[in-house]
Order: C-alpha cells, then sequence, then structure tokens
C-alpha cells in the first residue's frame, strides 16, 4: 500500500528533513516511528528537504507499507510515537505510482519577519528580526519581479548539482500580521536555499540599498554574488505542497 | 528616577509574572538582572501579572532606581543580562507618582487557537487546538455581547480577594490568521483567570453547546458555575497596556 501523509512539524529542534547519522532529523524520527510500528523499514519520500530549523504547517511524503491497517488509521498510530513536535495531520491511500517529490506541482513557503528598535521575546518564537526600519513597501514591488518563469541561479547556493535551474513562480507577496510580516512566495519548485536567498535580497530593497531596477537586474544576471545573503533558516516555514 | 521598562517574553518556561521562591518567573529574572546591574534591591511594579504559560508582546513595568545611566539605556543593559525569552523593548524616565498596575488604563489581551481532525506541531507553538469544529460566526457574535460596562462575577476564578468585579470591555472580536484564530479583548483590567473563563465560554458557544441567550443570560448570572472551562494558559498573550 502506498500511503501519503501530511506532516507538521517545529524545525526548531531538528537538523532539517533528511535523515543522516546521529542528527535528529524529522525523516529521521518518521522512519524510525514507522519502524516500531510495522517493523519494517520503510523509505519515506517527502515533496523536498527542509534545512535545519525550518518548520513545517503541512509538508506532504509517501511511503510504501505492507499492512492491513487502513491507511487512515497510520496517522494515529504515528502520532501516538512521534516527538510532539512532529504531528502527522492526516494519512491516506494512494496510487501505487504517486511520489510526494516527482508529483508535487505547487509549493508555498513562508518567511516570517520583524523589524523595530529592539527584539520581541514573543515574535521571535516563529520570525526573524532585522534591526533597521524595512521599506516593505519596495519590497512587495519587488516580489512583482519574480512573478513568471525565470532563471534564478542568482538566488541558488553555490554547492548544488542542479543544472536547471530555471523554476516558475505563481505568487510572491509581503503578508503582513499586525506587527510582523511574511514573506510569502508559491512556486513549482525552488533550488536550494533560493527563498533564504531571495528573502536576504528584499532585505537590501527594504533597506533602500538596492533599487528596484537593481533587483531586477540581480534576477537578470543571474549571477548568486549579485543577491543578498542567505538569511538564517529559523524564519522559513513550508506551507503547503499542492499534486 | 522612576523608570518605565516595556517587556517582552514568551511564557513557555516562566511560572508566570509574580516572583516566587524557587520558581523562574519573569519578575524575579528581571529584579535579578537589575541586581547584578545596579547592586540594588529594586521593586519592579508590572501593569498586572501573567499567570504561568502566559506571553507578552508588550507588558509594561516601572521601578525607582539610583543611578546616573540614562533610562533609555537600560534596555540594552538589561538585555545584556536577561534570558533571551525575555526582551526589554523600550525604558525610559517617568514622573515620580507613576505606577504601572495603578496607572493602566486599557490592557489587549489576545487568545490563539485552531481546530480540525488533528493538531499542528507549528501552530502548537503559540496557538491552543480544540479537537472539534467551531462556528466561528456564532463566537463572533457571542463577543458583542462583552462588550460595555458588566459585572464579570461569571468569569472570575473563585479564589480571589477582589469584591468589586465589573470591568469595562472596549472591544472583543475573533481575529482570522489563515488558519488559527484569536480572540482578542481590550478593557480598563480583568479579573483573575477571566480571560480564560471568557474563552472556554466562548468555546461552548462555538460547539452550539450553548446559544447566543444563553452566554448573554450567564454574563448576567454573575455565577462562576455558569460559565464555560478555564481554558490552557498557553494561547494567551499580553498584547498592550495603555496609559
Amino acid at each position: 500500500m502506498n500511503v501519503i501523509i501530511e506532516i507538521s512539524y517545529d524545525g526548531l529542534e531538528y537538523f532539517g528533513w533528511q535523515i543522516q547519522p546521529n542528527k535528529k532529523t524529522v525523516q529521521g524520527e518518521i522512519i524510525k516511528a514507522l519502524l516500531s510500528i510495522f517493523k519494517q523499514d520503510i523509505k519515506v519520500i517527502a515533496s523536498g528537504r527542509t534545512d535545519t530549523g525550518v518548520s513545517a504547517i503541512k509538508q506532504v511524503a509517501n511511503f510504501v507499507v505492507d499492512t492491513f491497517v487502513p491507511a487512515e488509521k497510520i496517522k494515529h498510530l504515528l502520532n501516538d510515537v512521534l516527538p510532539l513536535n512532529i504531528r502527522i495531520l492526516k494519512s491516506y491511500e494512494t496510487n501505487c505510482a504517486f511520489n510526494a517529490r516527482l508529483y508535487a506541482k505547487r509549493k508555498t513557503y513562508g518567511y516570517n519577519f520583524y523589524f523595530g528598535d529592539e527584539e520581541n521575546a514573543y515574535y521571535n518564537k516563529f520570525a526573524i528580526y532585522f534591526k533597521k526600519e524595512l521599506n516593505i513597501k519596495k519590497m512587495e514591488e519587488a516580489c512583482e519581479y519574480l512573478i513568471g518563469t525565470h532563471d534564478f541561479s542568482s538566488f541558488c547556493a553555490a554547492k548544488t548539482s542542479i543544472t536547471n535551474k530555471t523554476r516558475t513562480i505563481y505568487s510572491a507577496k509581503i503578508l503582513k500580521y499586525e506587527n510582523y510580516f511574511q514573506f510569502e512566495i508559491t512556486g513549482n519548485g525552488f533550488l536550494y536555499n533560493m527563498i533564504r536567498i531571495l528573502m536576504g535580497t528584499l532585505l537590501l530593497v527594504g533597506y533602500e540599498k538596492m533599487s528596484l531596477l537593481e533587483f531586477k537586474n540581480v534576477i537578470e544576471s543571474k549571477n548568486r554574488k549579485q543577491a543578498g545573503k542567505t538569511v538564517s533558516p529559523y524564519g522559513l516555514v513550508l506551507k503547503n505542497v499542492e499534486y
């Protein structure tokens, strides 16, 4: 049986999604939980990896398991043994061909941030603090340039083996939540560190150190060195995966 | 010099605001920090106590200190020694008569919650999960009954020495944030556990176990037994104090 699970996690205490020896990872915890439930070594495929410190409101994964347990009940079995900072939202059967990584059509990420004279201990639970005032309107305008199909080489970490760096962005905007903000972006896929580098470049626009024209040129340059820094992963959350 | 400090804190690891022997409290940490900076035993008065687990986006307190250090710099001195889950947002001098508790005119609290088939590990960082579907519209309607000046005896924990239980509520509403909600309430003051009991009673309305008329009657009954349960403190956050 090929089973889809929808997973939420608080990334704070994990070395990201991907299983690694001697490190606590989300995939590692799920594989361990499945082993304890089904006594089988089960391969779990997510829509994509998330880095150390990145959280998920909804990640999607699938795995093949030999069992008569109804797929819908697997979420309860998993939640009973998983740590509380990983919660399975749903589990259901799918067709044999389904692969959570290959079939993912759209993903939405959010990057939470705020600014002000001092850090706020409450907002720090889920958002990243930037000291200087940001021109949010300018950042919103820059987001418009991201929409569409582009070669995003400028926003890809140097250490990557991927050659096709063209991705389609369906939506990119700055959401306002009372006193903090979220850079929300939906695309057909993202390169390694892409959203964190995009956020680092939007920051330059917000600080008025980079004009909108310069931002546009950064995209077109296809040169990582033209873009801003890779910001902290702790503001990043995977919000949705669509198939 | 009488100094006002604005304080943010993540209540998760604290036994509330008020100093207690052998327990980690926010007031206790601030008094300890002031002692280490000024070598003085300083009395710190907040706008009001917050319970174990309750957070603050902005709490206000004041204290009298003998020093030539400019009031504006005290926030930096405090932030250097305080734990990271307590951050001072501002510090400034005020007149001698000012008392953060007695002079508070309006306070705003938020109670974060969500519902669904399963808990979400990300939302659990700041919100309380309720299993069954809630009729948010009905809860919004019930909020209307809270506005104005009422005797809130029905929503006050039994163990209290306060006799005047009349408070004025300026605003009460349910805010929607993507997939979670916040019951936000502003008043001239709140009784012991009042917001958590109000939330517990609004839940009954949301579950359609209590009609709007019954909710109105609970207020008028001035009887704690008519109201709902006291919900968990971990969803509660002090958002603002006005003077």
